[in-house]
């Protein structure tokens, strides 16, 4: 019988919880709504429960939320530190998870479980690096694999806070993001959208010229990505991002932007195999969440 | 006596060479004007042949303007490869120095040298990752080194064309850049400076405009920086930006503009430690291929 390993993607409105030896050997699966931590994490802990009684469950990985601590030499390593989520600030939801089980919790952002879910489980996808995974839907931001392990330091990367142009001629929406406004989550994320248009991005009809705007900042920020990392591959995940046509238009955007400077055939002539969208579905987090923690068990 | 090391800043005005053991113990030092490839390399070699003679040097390191192929699987690994300078475009710059001198030639760009040389040879940096060096001067560039390596992938890091916004109303200047116009270097490099004001940046006087809008554009783009990479320590290196006064316009502005999102006391309350000039002076690059000379060696 194969080792199996836990994942688990917390997120701010559903914790999902996988029992797996990968992606096509899942043998148990839940989705609980994100309440109150207490609540949620027993929740989680009576899941993973019976599989650890069985010796079966070598490891937990956890993809969350955030802000979140990442440094391992903190006291508060594990812990999701400032969200603005109630009941969530200061909850050290690995600690918990670890005395709870008495197993391995590996422990990162969800952004970050999710390129490394892609990375890890899409053929052609392995030996790319810099690999990044980027998410537009209720928030933004990006998971960093870089020399072949995640990137983090002081903190993680916060690029859904990175600034943008905001061409106000088009555009005269102030932005939504409480700490700054009109950075690429305050314009381009689902509520930015909700609030500037009136109805929610999903209901907007496939003409409507919102979606040509949020093309543009989706693809002022992708240049931006790739002069900052110098990715292999870019997975465009979220919500949001899925609309139909939107890949297409961020593609040819991203290249008329670049205008020749990044001298690569991938930029050049193969946009549609550098940005593409995750080939997990929905599941990119919860099942890089299974790579963390075969990561955490020396091999 | 003690094992030595070659290295090689090669600059689009000037080449500046080394034979050493590190920043305090240097041996031999050299400028050559950049004039055409087949005069300016046989210089280089020139000064290198005599200790490479004496059996003294074991390795030499480069860091190069580029842009530059450092995919070390590439038929054209360590090739410069589409630069305007004339010339230069597909000269391979490590390939004439490996065969000329029969010695390990290690290579990289000049900002991730730099960044090498900042964290390897300054007490206090050496543990720091990620840990970032950016010039703003003649270009706009950075190193960056992640998971204790240099940062490089489809090419290299391009932050000096990344896209912030442009404070049109203060600032008509439509920018310098001939590929994007107003990006961070097409606002804010010395050209675009001296463009944009009629006189070069170095005549500008203290109190004059220019510097305040200085401040601003890498305040934006250091924002974006830590927000992408979530660097332990950035230095700010290059001419310009080592005007009196600028390094501190851009710790205030910084901190204002992140506004308090990024829960670290470097942030909020010691950027005087966070944004810091180069230690090692304008011998940061040539310093950095030192030590990237030492790390091409098996130690």
């Amino acid at each position: 019988m194969n080792q199996l390993y836990g994942g688990l993607e917390a997120g701010g409105t559903k914790f999902v919880c996988l029992v797996s030896a990968g992606p096509d050997e899942v043998v148990d699966e839940i989705r609980i709504p994100t309440t109150l931590p207490d609540e949620t994490i027993a929740r989680v802990i009576a899941f993973f429960e019976p599989h650890r009684r069985q010796g079966r469950l070598a490891a937990i990985g956890v993809g969350s939320f955030g802000p979140v601590d990442l440094d391992c030499a903190s006291p508060t390593f594990g812990t999701i530190t400032t969200t603005p989520k109630p009941g969530w600030s200061q909850v050290d939801l690995r600690g918990r998870l670890e005395r709870a089980l008495g197993l391995p919790v590996a422990f990162d952002t969800d952004v970050n479980a999710a390129a490394l879910g892609e990375r890890c489980w899409t053929p052609g996808n392995q030996a790319l690096d810099p690999f990044v995974y980027v998410t537009v839907g209720t928030g933004i931001g990006a998971g960093v694999l870089a020399n072949d392990r995640p990137l983090h330091g002081l903190v993680h990367t916060e690029v859904g806070h990175g600034l943008i142009p905001h061409d106000w001629r088009r555009d005269p929406f102030p932005g939504l993001c409480p700490f700054h406004g009109d950075c690429w989550e305050g314009l381009a994320s689902g509520p930015a959208m909700a609030a500037r248009w009136g109805q929610p991005p999903e209901s907007l009809p496939a003409e409507h010229p919102g979606w040509a705007l949020e093309a543009h900042y989706i693809s002022l920020a992708v240049v931006n990505l790739i002069c900052a990392y110098s990715p292999r591959r870019i997975v465009l995940g979220g919500g949001v991002a899925q609309h139909p046509g939107l890949h297409a238009a961020v593609q040819a955007r991203v290249q008329k932007l670049l205008n020749g400077y990044i001298h690569s055939p991938l930029i050049l002539e193969h946009m549609d195999e550098y940005l593409v969208p995750p080939s997990l579905g929905k599941r990119s987090g919860v099942l890089g969440a299974i790579a963390l923690a075969m990561n955490v068990i020396p091999q």
